[in-house]
């Protein structure tokens, strides 16, 4: 866990005062800088030391084989791995022929700033060499927003006390040594020396190319770089490279006070099909577009894009400076991760780390694109058209699984799945439900009827299909779906998830409404009356299992008679679960890794009455151990809507500060998307209570004690809304766009240009807090020191 | 599938009257000789052409990684696959420098013959070598019953028309290639060169030794072999040897007429602890004993011992000659399985082949000892002493898993589990109570009560502890047992399986007993009296889920309401389906690879109403199609007891032809000693209607029309009992041992010097014959010619 105060509180930044090489890969992935299209993790800039090296592209992978004790039909024989591309960020300092290493010599001062409203990473540095040398090194590091193949670092080193022999070494280097992974089957398989060279034209003329070819998925990587040289008069600059490393290396003398200046532009390019000449041109060309931005144009332009995305985006929170901060951060690792998506995936981690081997999973469209609909749309829509882009995959794995329709899968970066253990990923069909709900979340949201039409119903068609080819009437008439797993890993190959009924049921009603909305499209995509009848048949027979005696439903038919979880004598160090004990145990018993029924409750609201909620939340509360990073920010929304609001507080901080804390202690492989949007959503679906759907935007504002203010944005339907709740009352405004029918704990208003003041109901103080397993309760939460 | 007449039919013997090239694979699995701790495949005496070369010492296997595309808590790391030890059987001969070889020249006749009652493989040849030369080849091949360590060659060639110079080489090899195996997840994973050499001692002096070390798994092995020659004077005999092989080589000049006899004793010994000149000394002394003994004298000790065996356990089938064969051969590749097995586990495959890597299941307890029990019980009781020497394993394994007591691994062969997909492993837990349930049965068949008190009260105790820490009390106070998988491989970790369930019971209640009768073993044990009253507890709280829906048990909780399997759409190159659809599928739906419910019927019939049988089998038919060789003789079992006489007799036949007509098509890596066993127990148990438990023996018999005399001996409490079955009367005589109280179809009778004999009732023909899944029919049963 990254021990406070690793990092001070403050509204718009993450800063670390001074270097903690004990939580270095965890910084790397918090300091990780990204655009979705290029990523690069927080490594210091001369390379080492280094927890993981870290520079992505959006979908360049390897494949690898997937090894199997017992082979069986229809499990994939190959895996994907995000693999780290050639290294631009690379900038190694000689002081007298000592190399800056903050290992060795004095290191008087190390900061680093990760700035929210910037879009930059600056690193402030005091060091004086083992020999003496004393120098200050600035550098600043962005990856562009509006130049999509661009990053840059502005690098300063001054000499102080002495005058001083310097040597800056710019790099591109690929096939970067990696280290080893341990044992944890969640963390990314390692893999070696990826990337095989095919063209290293040295920076002589200006301009440095490497380009490599991926060795068995056989995708071409071009990176580029070219460098502003600022110094001294007898400044001398030479670039030279062989193999995998392409070098600029700049010799100094700095007498005390001056100053070497290196801007360094690189850029990156990739592509399955385009010859190696012509990615070649495309890096160098991206760096001529780029230099005449500047670096100046570069940080003003990355400001400006970072204004507007604040503007309709921010959440401010008073009496929590850790939250404010906190939620901020998540905002800003969403926009990184899907700013310039353009029609790829979201991975579980973005682009900050090689966690889950680079894969996306229904992360995405269970807990990030809910924010970016209402914050950043085009995020949304660009993830989505990726899932549509795949749909011919996911039609094939259905196909090979004798179903209808599409098979989304479970986890992958190139559309195929890539799952090794089908109890867990397979059969968790839900994801597919949850790419429906996402596209109908998102028309809902920007009322985009060409995105419906081109990418929303072959979406919904698809999987509508699945999940008439998934379930059966049985005797009764109901419509069942067996033997497939939920969201909470801890149980699996269940008959009638009653999560995964419920957001089938969603997705055949919306295929349904929506192909009658598009009739010549669903015509086009052979869908006839017949079918849509169909659809809605088995919808209104969707069986939801519920258990009489208890007065809760059962997680799946069958769980709550099942034994519970031995949690009192389940050690501390014995979680996660899975790591200690069997699937077999962990299956069989009522103990869950994380929200899934408490999901239901949330996503599908509409089909519980609040008495159910109270009781099911209540009954899951005892159950749920958190193992996962997606529970946290669910059961807040949950425990606020249900009245818990001071657990609901609780469960906040706990999503809010995953990363910033390291609290599942796995940072290092990158920071959790999921999470980090969870603290949006227990701020602004939890306190805030909003719920929309079917063009209905209701909101349902109460706050807990530490929370005096909450006031966010969001764009809903071609407006900009503002909602600024206090203890007493709630005001909204409309901050752009037309008048619009809103609710407020269910009273309907109009607001229009002028601003609505209703009263924040107060929430009783419930009865008795509820129980969560014995150690296993969200720590309480202390609101933080206020802001500066 | 073996096409007839590969082999003719006759009672005693299986015979191959031509070469069929085409199956030699699965010849070589029929023809193996085994005495349960030596097994040689029938491959040819020149090694060439094969199918799969093997040699196999009971317990002697090769470690290799499990790899997991997605590693979990407790899979296993290693796995264990037999291994192809020190080749001894190799004889090549040269007929004027051309190699003996069956592909070339012309081949006039070639025969072989397993002499069920003489134990040994026979081989005539008639051969033209493709420069013209004639011989005739004589082997005989055996592994001695009596000789535990030894086997021998009695190889004889005779030049035919000219005079012609033989050379014959006898050799040991280690290492020999193996042919690579498909990719059916069942076949056994190949291992290459596992044998490390540590000594080459060539036959100089008359005894040539080998002694290897296996790699990982470091057990010794020694072979050794000694020659008697018999030619014309001038015959020239050397000896040499180098790397993996030791060489005999005999030169000689036959006439017209002249023979050169080679006899050839070999002999093996391993040990996990043995030094190498230990293991030396081993099989120089065995070969020593043999060779007093004599190529004769281990023939006739060989017929003595098999004479015993069948005195004691014969089956004489009238009005079906096929079958009559099948179960004399089920019976004595039964026999080899378990003959010299000395506290060594009975391989799925037995010693004949290297499918399931060599592995044991629950098949030996399941199917193998109940026919062992009646007729060897020492192989039995041997069995069930392997069982109690790997405790402390499955006692390991059990705390792995978080249990108590003992886990048994779902297949292994030194004891630890190397099943690496555990819901269709690990989770089969039945194995535990399938362990129990065969000791029960093996005390009451001999009330041989220090076996009870040394072995089975171990076993019982070890395995009550594991269902009481497996189950739990529910609200209603039901004892459940949740998330297992029975014996049918299309569905796994399901709800309260009833088979389970009530073997369970059964093993709950046995404990108890045994815990009472052998007061003073329980405390040795650790178990008190309160203990035993929660056996009991447990045992008579268990669940049993019903439909009362559909008047049938559900296989498991919930089973009857899942979709049925799209039976209609399957085509017949689907199955078996395991290979044709994912797991998910098959897992969701009711559809059943092998008896499961309907074993229960068999081996808890007590729990069953007759009414309740016939419905439970009626349903169950319909779903089952048979993908796996444990379920024919099952079915057959009960469609007797249910009074569908024909579809017994047409399931008996599937059953016992098992592998003399390769049905499941993999008989190539070896006989399957379960389905074996199936001809046995359908005749006995399913016409024969024999129930024994509790010190009472029941006969119900009743005959199909195909069969007109069924004629059986058993073994029970010290009596050698003889059932000779018509369709009109049976008649019970007691061969040997004193009067015994008998049941004839529910009806007492004591049984004393004089024979009993009994109507045989009729069995009025049912309304109408039940359905099977389209094409899963068994095939009908028309008997075969009668034996000439």
């Amino acid at each position: 866990m990254i021990q406070h105060p690793a990092f001070t509180v403050e509204p718009w930044g993450i800063r670390e005062c001074r270097l903690h090489l004990d939580v270095l890969p965890q910084t790397e992935s918090v300091f990780a800088l990204s655009n979705g299209h290029i990523g690069l993790r927080g490594n210091l800039d001369e390379g080492e030391p280094h927890g993981l090296p870290g520079t992505y592209l959006n979908s360049v992978y390897e494949l690898r084989p997937l090894p199997y004790a017992e082979a069986g039909y229809g499990y994939p024989e190959s895996g994907q791995t995000v693999v780290n591309v050639t290294n631009g960020k690379l900038i190694r300092l000689l002081v007298d022929d000592e190399p800056f290493d903050v290992r060795y010599g004095t290191l008087h001062e190390h900061e680093r700033v990760l700035d929210l409203r910037a879009g930059t990473l600056t690193r402030t540095v005091h060091w004086t060499s083992p020999a003496g040398g004393t120098v200050r090194i600035r550098s600043t590091r962005l990856v562009s927003f509006t130049h999509r193949a661009v990053a840059a670092v502005h690098y300063e080193v001054e000499a102080v006390d002495d005058t001083l022999g310097v040597v800056v070494q710019s790099e591109l280097v690929a096939n970067e040594t990696m280290p080893g992974m341990d044992s944890d089957p969640r963390a990314a398989a390692a893999l070696e020396a990826p990337l095989v060279l095919e063209e290293n034209t040295p920076g002589t003329s200006g301009v440095a190319v490497m380009v490599h070819c991926t060795r068995a998925s056989n995708l071409r990587v071009a990176a580029a770089m070219r460098h502003q040289i600022d110094g001294p008069s007898g400044t001398r600059a030479e670039a030279d490279g062989g193999d995998d490393v392409s070098r600029l290396t700049v010799a100094t003398q700095l007498k005390p006070g001056q100053r070497l200046r290196l801007i360094k532009l690189f850029a990156y390019g990739w592509s399955a099909q385009r010859s190696r000449p012509a990615l070649h041109d495309q890096v160098v060309a991206a760096l001529a577009a780029a230099r005449l931005t500047g670096w100046d144009g570069l940080l003003a332009k990355q400001r400006k894009y970072l204004d507007e995305f604040w503007a309709g985006a921010d959440v401010e929170v008073e009496g929590d400076a850790e939250i404010q901060q906190a939620v901020r951060f998540g905002l800003f690792h969403l926009l990184q991760a899907g700013a310039r998506l353009e029609r790829r995936p979201i991975p579980g981690k973005g682009l900050t780390g090689s966690g889950y081997d680079g894969h996306a999973f229904w992360d995405t469209e269970g807990f990030v694109l809910p924010v970016l609909t209402y914050t950043h749309p085009r995020s949304a829509a660009d993830a989505l058209q990726w899932r549509e882009s795949i749909l011919p995959q996911a039609e094939d794995r259905a196909d090979q699984l004798g179903l209808h329709g599409a098979a989304f899968p479970w986890r992958t970066i190139n559309g195929e799945e890539c799952s090794g253990y089908w109890p867990a990923g397979t059969a968790a069909f839900h994801v597919n439900a949850d790419i429906a709900d996402a596209a109908v979340r998102y028309v809902d949201a920007t009322e985009d009827m060409a995105f419906e039409r081109e990418t929303g119903m072959p979406l919904l068609v698809a999987t509508a299909r699945l999940w008439c080819s998934l379930g059966h009437h049985d005797i009764e008439g109901h419509y069942r779906i067996d033997g497939v797993t939920g969201p909470d890993e801890y149980s699996a190959v269940a008959d009638n998830n009653v999560y995964t009924n419920l957001m089938a049921q969603m997705n055949l009603r919306a295929a349904a409404d929506a192909a009658v909305r598009h009739a010549d499209r669903a015509q086009e995509l052979g869908v006839g009356l017949e079918e849509i009848a169909v659809w809605r048949d088995a919808a209104s027979a969707m069986f939801i299992p519920y258990d009489e005696r208890l007065g809760v439903h059962p997680q799946s038919e069958g769980f709550t008679r099942h034994a519970l979880w031995d949690f009192e004598t389940t050690k501390p160090e014995q979680y996660p679960l899975l790591l200690n004990f069997p699937y077999f145990d962990l299956y069989r018993k009522q103990v869950v890794k994380q929200a899934d029924l408490v999901l239901a409750l949330h996503l599908r609201g509409d089909a519980f009455t609040p008495e159910e909620k109270a009781r099911d939340f209540a009954y899951y509360e005892r159950l749920t151990v958190r193992d996962s990073s997606l529970s946290a920010c669910t059961q807040s929304v949950i425990a606020a809507e249900v009245g818990q609001l001071e657990l609901a507080y609780d469960y906040l901080g706990e999503a809010a500060l995953m990363d910033l804390h390291d609290l599942e202690k796995n940072t290092r492989d990158g920071v959790h998307m999921a999470s980090l949007a969870g603290a949006w959503t227990a701020l602004v679906a939890g306190f805030g209570g909003m719920r929309a759907g079917s063009g209905r935007m209701n909101f349902s504002p109460r706050l807990p004690d530490g929370i005096t203010r909450l006031c966010f944005r969001v764009r809903y339907r071609g407006r900009l809304l503002c909602v600024d709740i206090t203890a007493t009352t709630t005001t909204y405004t409309l901050v752009h766009g037309h008048s619009l029918t809103l609710h407020h704990h269910g009273e309907e208003f109009t607001l229009g240009r002028e601003p609505v003041t209703r009263t924040t109901p107060i929430t009783p103080v419930p009865d008795q807090r509820l129980h969560q397993p014995p150690g296993r309760e969200p720590s309480p939460r202390h609101p933080g020191p206020s802001p500066a």
